[in-house]
């Protein structure tokens, strides 16, 4: 019954350092590739009037895991749980997420029909699912409460030092890829999990690039990066 | 892979009369039904913080004519055509729904364990797919624009004569529901399609009662509301 109608390109290919919400990063630029019999340009008409969209995707990672009936969200210090209808985890019965995402163009690839997007916080290789346009007088609701999931508290300071940041330049220069925004706006938002809040060093990776990093207070440190032979995103769920 | 995980009880039995986006009609009361082996109170912890959540759901009645590449908005009059990934239409490709709802509160019933809910856009009988937490920060997009589909003309004004102000009066007594306002909100959307805006008679079913009624000018008129025998939700989609 359900039906992938395309894959979602992003920087993450893997779950750790992906930003826990959408629009946090807005350099986490990315494609949402609709292929055939999906990838016909009639079905976008109309959709340029719109600066962003729904994407609709199976959390795919999380399948081979089935659902939980708790979880512990990040936002809550990854201590306290909560139900998981109450959460965005991807542990829930039908692993069907959705994230809002500014929409850029489109473009025509081999492989389909790309929707070009930023502020991704979606796995690179999910299968997409359903495009929608963000209709701001019915999604956004203003009257909403916060819940547990207020606005993030500010930002961690980013440093790295000149070799990172020359690093990035190269990285951009051969790729088109703005590394080093990425990496800082990555890393102010603190990757490291609730268990681990201190400041042993950690391995993060953006597209083919792996990065080592650790927190001292409100300051993340760069401390190196490092290219890494391309695989396909980790299906793992660890 | 996709499992219904519960069933969504609006006042629509039918898609005609249904607001065009969640929300225009706050007096769409209703209920989204967790069934087993997902009706446990604990996967709705925490969810009780939030004063809105997402439904997920199954466009179940349009499943059968599958999807289109093309679909005409009712917020276009009806005569254009846009990309069904440029709409919220139910002819797309996976037929997946979302309306963000307010959330009232939880009841246990004899079929599962009830989210009560309000300002529904929902067929009655909608396989409801997921329940996710309306996060304000992520999900109100406030630089979002808004494409074709900009907020809502003034309503219409609605009327209603004695016998039928007095039917609905009659009818909250023995129901509880508050058939008039609803009423009086899904009228003043103007539910005529857009090929028949014209002063001819419509029937509308809002729960198990039909209301005939007329648009003159700005002003909609309730001619009658009348108890129909109650039957399951129309399951065409015509």
């Amino acid at each position: 019954m359900l039906n992938a109608i395309g894959v979602i390109h992003s920087p993450f290919r893997e779950k750790f350092g992906i930003p826990r919400q959408p629009g946090l990063a807005p350099s986490a630029v990315g494609e949402a590739v609709l292929v055939p019999p999906f990838d016909r340009e009639e079905m976008l008409d109309g959709l340029g009037d719109f600066s962003h969209i729904w994407l609709v995707f199976l959390f795919h990672a999380a399948v081979a895991c089935g659902w939980r009936a708790r979880v512990r969200p990040p936002r809550l210090g990854g201590q306290e749980k909560v139900g998981v209808f109450a959460s965005r985890s991807p542990h829930r019965p039908n692993h069907i997420g959705m994230s809002a995402a500014r929409f850029l163009g489109v473009s025509r690839r081999a492989e389909g029909l790309a929707l070009r997007v930023s502020g991704l916080d979606i796995l690179d290789g999910s299968p997409l699912l359903d495009i929608k346009p963000y209709v701001p007088y019915s999604d956004r609701v203003t009257a909403a409460t916060e819940g547990f999931a207020p606005t993030p508290k500010p930002a961690l300071d980013v440093r790295m030092d000149n070799e990172t940041d020359q690093f990035c330049r190269d990285y951009a220069g051969e790729t088109g890829r703005n590394l080093r925004q990425l990496l800082v706006e990555c890393l102010a938002c603190d990757p490291r999990p609730a268990s681990q809040r201190d400041e042993r060093e950690f391995g993060m990776r953006l597209w083919d690039v792996n990065i080592r990093f650790r927190v001292r207070g409100r300051t993340a440190e760069a401390l190196s990066c490092a290219n890494i032979t391309d695989r396909p995103a980790d299906q793992s769920d660890s």
